[in-house]
């Protein structure tokens, strides 16, 4: 048998969680870890394979022998933007791991905003007992932009809870029990939504889409008393000083945020401690980095039997 | 056809929902509501039914000739122990409204516990960004005590985002995919289980069973750093400063407390803000009352049917 390709780990995760990983991953195959100093300078021509997360910009000049790359996670855009960057497959990382926690991060954002979390703490803090009106899950329409696999898995999970549900997306989804627009019923889609959760890939299309004009379209007279803004697909696709705009003038009546335009979100941003919103620092569905290795071994044996490749990026439309 | 015989409504709930529910509820029937002034001296005895929730103490010298008593919520306690009650049939609240609230509130304080709401909002408060390790659900057993019709709709909802459930009832219960645990098991369930969930009704055998005891009996290994205490069963199940002890000792790591042992929770309660306490105020799954009236009325109707009631209370057992 000749000699299988090495695989190039650049990975801007937690060290330890990488180092543990790679102890049990790509036996009889060679790893370089471009995070240990003795690679900076080494030669990469003979690598086959690349898994990456925000890689160095200058990994695809010096790793001319590539054959396909992993993304660390479910999203490219970190990788797309790289100049230079081959055209060779690009395979994005699709887990149950991954999408488990992003539901499990949707749903609890959700019925925050739902069991009306933030008086109750409120109250709590004045040692008041008082109990507020309680609309049920069934009269909250949540509206999903971006039905994907993470936002296919929200779905389900939030109707089993009781939401009603509806989904957009570029072209027209089925999804059980779950009502859904394209591009063209984003208006209607609009309308209907209290809760409005973003799963969006960032793309040229997608970029600022979460802004003031759109905000004003959501439901106004539904049970929760103005509506919600969730976002854990990437900050680039939210206008952050509309958020706040809306916040401040009605036009939302809170938000949960994941991802921010900068990350790690900049110390003078209004959202850290504001009354309406519940951040958290881009951790809503971390990749699991052992899943991630055994997704990215599968996928290289499937390759290298002449399978083809799964969860490919399109280029064209960038995600 | 002969008149029908009068209801009382004797409901400590809001006076608001309860008017405007009894509008469109009971057509064809005497109505006697005890809020009404009117109604506090009045001739109970034509009464042939009552619907209460904690009623005043001289309801049932009063109302000499009822057929049926049905309990505003889904706990009878309230109604058992009150001295004269008539040996007639007791009624408790079952609806999906009910159901559903109560589901609602134990998946969100399941999933703030598991997703460490509480550090990422102490971050968020010092402008923190700082990513945390993040168990899987799959990883934390979910123990429900109390697998009746708010546990087993509990459990089936855990399950679906992700959760390892268990469940622990007097009599071994069948359901899909929970592990269930009799009253013998009791020790082998608390020994695995990471976060305890109280859907219990108050009777001589639950009372005080929340203890320090069996607190310690909890897992100790588990993926969150220690064990984690729910409750929206009853109060007076809770023995609370046991709860204070355990959170303080270390022997707990957190709690969600909807019931407590005296409510209104008295102002000089530790647990009020507690940094690793949520309190809501009995608020977990209010009765919906005019779900609760078109119970009551299909209720009546298969009595006056001749048909068996439904949702009995066993008086021996106390729930
Ligand atoms: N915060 C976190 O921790 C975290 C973790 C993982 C992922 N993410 C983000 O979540 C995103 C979604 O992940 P996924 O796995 O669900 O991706 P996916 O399967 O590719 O789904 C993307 C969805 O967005 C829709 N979409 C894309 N561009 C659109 C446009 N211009 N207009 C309308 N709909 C559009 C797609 O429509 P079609 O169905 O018509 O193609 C698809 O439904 C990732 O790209 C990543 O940025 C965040
Ligand atoms: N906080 C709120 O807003 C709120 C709202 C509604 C209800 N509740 C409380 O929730 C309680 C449960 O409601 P539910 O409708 O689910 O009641 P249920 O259907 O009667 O179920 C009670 C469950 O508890 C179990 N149980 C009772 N005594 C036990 C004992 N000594 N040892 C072990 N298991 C025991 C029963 O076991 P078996 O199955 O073997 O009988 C059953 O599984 C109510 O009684 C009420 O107190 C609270």
């Amino acid at each position: 048998m000749s000699k299988k390709n090495p695989v190039i780990i650049d990975l801007k995760f937690d060290r330890e969680q990488v180092a543990s990983a790679l102890k049990s991953a790509f036996a009889g195959r060679e790893v370089i870890d471009l995070a240990l100093p003795a690679n900076r300078t080494r030669d990469l021509s003979e690598a086959g394979y690349a898994v990456v997360w925000k890689p160095s910009p200058d990994l695809f000049s010096r790793a001319r022998g590539l054959k396909a790359i992993f993304s660390g996670g479910a999203g490219v855009d970190h990788v797309l933007t790289i100049p230079g960057l081959p055209d060779i497959p690009l395979v994005r990382f699709v887990d149950p791991s991954l999408t488990n926690r992003m539901s499990e991060w949707v749903v609890l954002q959700c019925l925050l905003h739902l069991r009306q979390f933030k008086t109750y703490q409120a109250q709590s803090e004045k040692r008041v007992w008082h109990e507020l009106d309680q609309p049920a899950a069934a009269d909250v329409t949540v509206g999903i932009m971006g039905m994907g696999v993470l936002g296919v898995d929200a779905a389900h999970k939030l109707k089993t809870i009781g939401f009603d549900v509806i989904g957009w997306s570029r072209r027209k989804k089925v999804a059980d029990g779950v009502e859904t627009f394209d591009a063209a019923g984003r208006d209607t889609f609009l309308a209907r939504t209290d809760i409005l959760v973003g799963l969006l890939p960032l793309t040229e299309d997608t970029r600022g889409i979460f802004n003031g004009a759109l905000f004003s379209k959501l439901r106004r007279n539904g049970p929760l008393g103005g509506p919600f803004f969730v976002n854990a697909g990437r900050g680039g696709s939210q206008v952050e000083a509309d958020i706040l705009a809306a916040l401040d003038g009605g036009t939302l009546a809170g938000a949960s945020l994941d991802v921010f335009e900068t990350e790690p979100l900049p110390l003078q941003s209004r959202l850290w401690n504001h009354a309406k919103v519940f951040v958290t620092p881009h951790a809503a569905a971390a990749s699991d980095v052992r899943a991630l290795f055994a997704h990215v071994e599968q996928q290289i044996a499937r390759h290298e039997n002449g399978e083809p490749l799964q969860h490919l990026v399109d280029r064209s439309s960038g995600y």
